[in-house]
């Protein structure tokens, strides 16, 4: 059994979004090439909350909640009631099939909470759990802190179909070898693909074959792009205690700063949720909870406006990535892009270092994701011609730095 | 080793402060005797921040975060840089011991995010971990979801001496026996003790000798009352990598609706705790985190009335209990009070029921805090009036239910 230091040797958040701050500058004179650009930082590592702003009435929803009280203040660990009982409704409209507001949702203190006490709630050392490559980093860390195994399933992203990739022969392998978890972003960060239908079909039939509990992590769902379909797996048909479907209004919404997370379905998981949420941290900031209210009930064209803005940004970057190019496979949804490095002189490490002091542009490295060294992350939910700017001197940076 | 499931057993919570809503009435007409008792609800699971309300300028910083927009929102994972620093001055004050603002500090959701952060970083499967009985509910459940083997150190907290009562020689004999991990809350939840300095320099003696990393929960310890004094074991010269303290505006200072806690000392063990965080919550909410500028720098007197207020409702609630024959120690500091109940003639999980519904008061039965049947602990930060008439109902309901 590992000790508590090599587990957390497994967890180093050094390249994390948001965590470059942290990072010295290091001796880099030595690895340059070429003079620093001119341009104004773009940090790619997440959303610019002040280029995309929080859903209208949020704060106003805060501020309802804190003269509300103590009521508002100590709630269920797993939520206050109420709200609970208003979402699960808007979610069971979003998703096609039905939430049940007492026993089949829990609000967490964002997604990232959600994750962890899913996994928490499921996964015993030694456990295998079936995570797809690439995705979001946190997956495959919560589960070595958990001492589970987590157990690749590879996705062609860059393949020629329209459909996600995932490797559905490689995914009934790893649960015939006894992986009874499945964990899984959709969109899947960092690529953008959305699962084609028949994927999603092929998920659900195998869960329900080998008895596999399925945590879909849905972040991104809404933010869908023009003539693109979605398929929610819970909606597929399987019992309702295979699937926990977690969502929240952190991303395309903007309300990161108030961290709030919902994971809805599968009631034992559910429940086992909120008792490790007792010993986390208790609940998700009570009068931060108010702020769901205005989730799903945004003005009249206000999503649909937030998704057009999203998508010209998208094209843009697109064209500069594949001129440049460097390859790169067109979100469905999200706001999330990996394209394809050239070959590189430097390390991925150096380059990305090279990257925030020399062309002040912040990325995230592939290799957070899974062994995807030659490409990057950027978040584009960015003010529209910044992004440009910063993504013309990333294409020259890979030029630059090309082997 | 215990799959997920049977780790799940162990954390029950449907007795947790707070969760009382979730239980069912069940079927009390069999056990109730007498009537019902006239009176408003009081919920002594937790304090009243509706009697006791928030720090002034709390939603105002909390406001003022969100109008500055990303760089509030998206943190660091171990919190703003800028609000660890001003706090690092405060709490070194406050202990009587440097502390570090940028190796040495951080942000969590609640006190509660903390403690478990600290022992996931400190604690491997196998590992036992020294506890005091009694003590938090939180600190055992927590230990053994991390598979650890939580070994209980006995507190005489009802004995003759004005010191907590810890039992020194078995904290010593756990020690020998391997515990490397040694977790207490100062003043005690739920007695209110305070440890004497003599028992804290005796604690700091015994981690130095066996390589102990001492995790202190402070989180009530600025509610001191009248003529106390409080030793800060941070302070009792040991190095810094044996201790981490934990404190949090969410009790005294009425701010549990922010999730609000803070981790301060070893720097070593911070770190672990940083990358926990990331990926279990990512950060306190970035907003949120602004609210810890209005701590240790209240109104001039806000405190010392605060502690006055509370100080007289303890002394009211003391009388009634020792008039009524329910022996109880005098709480040193925070707002927890333990009474003794007599030997009863119905089950403790019943009387507790008993007296939500037949008597309108809401207690934490003391079986959750170890072996402790006979108590209950009220939160006493609630209405004054209210507390005495509820505390009143208590005692007769005690005396209605004697064997």
């Amino acid at each position: 059994m590992p000790s508590a230091l090599d587990t957390f040797a497994a967890l180093a958040t050094d390249n994390a979004p948001g965590q470059e701050v942290r990072q010295g500058a290091g001796d880099m004179s030595r690895l340059m090439r070429g003079e620093t650009m001119p341009g104004q930082l773009v940090d790619f590592s997440h959303g610019d909350v002040d280029a995309f702003t929080p859903t209208p009435g949020a704060v106003e929803a805060f501020s309802e909640a804190v003269e509300a009280g103590g009521r508002q203040a100590y709630t269920e660990y797993r939520g206050a009631a109420d709200i609970r009982a208003a979402l699960a409704e808007k979610l069971a409209a979003f998703t096609g099939a039905p939430v049940s507001p007492d026993a089949g949702t829990i609000v967490t203190p964002g997604t990232q909470g959600a994750l962890f006490l899913a996994l928490g709630a499921l996964v015993a050392p030694g456990d295998k759990v079936a995570i797809v490559q690439p995705d979001y980093f946190a997956n495959r860390k919560i589960v070595q802190f958990l001492r589970g195994q987590p157990v690749p399933v590879p996705m062609n992203y860059m393949g020629a179909s329209e459909e996600a990739g995932i490797d559905l022969d490689r995914l009934r392998e790893v649960f015939a070898a006894g992986a009874r978890v499945f964990l899984f972003s959709n969109p899947n960060n960092p690529t953008g693909v959305v699962y084609s239908a028949r994927e999603i079909r092929a998920i659900a039939d195998l869960a329900v074959e080998f008895d596999v509990t399925v945590v879909a992590d849905q972040l991104y769902s809404r933010l869908l792009y023009d003539g693109e379909t979605y398929t929610h797996l819970r909606a597929c048909g399987l019992p309702e205690e295979r699937v926990v479907t977690i969502m929240g209004p952190s991303k395309t919404e903007s309300l990161s700063g108030y961290r709030l997370g919902i994971a809805f379905g599968a009631p034992s998981v559910i429940d086992r949720m909120e008792k490790l949420q007792a010993i986390v941290s208790l609940r998700a900031a009570g009068y931060n909870q108010a702020v769901l209210r205005t989730w799903f009930s945004e003005p009249e064209g206000w999503m649909a406006n937030r998704i057009r803005l999203h998508q010209a940004i998208r094209d843009d970057l697109l064209q500069l990535f594949r001129d440049g190019s460097l390859p790169t496979r067109t979100p469905k949804a999200g706001s999330y892009v990996f394209p394809t490095l050239p070959d590189l002189a430097v390390s991925l490490p150096d380059f990305v270092r090279l990257l925030r002091h020399q062309a002040h542009a912040i990325v995230t490295p592939g290799t957070e994701f899974g062994p995807h060294g030659h490409s990057i992350r950027l978040n584009f939910s960015q003010n529209h011609s910044s992004a440009i700017a910063a993504t013309r001197r990333i294409v020259a940076m890979a030029h630059l730095y090309a082997k």
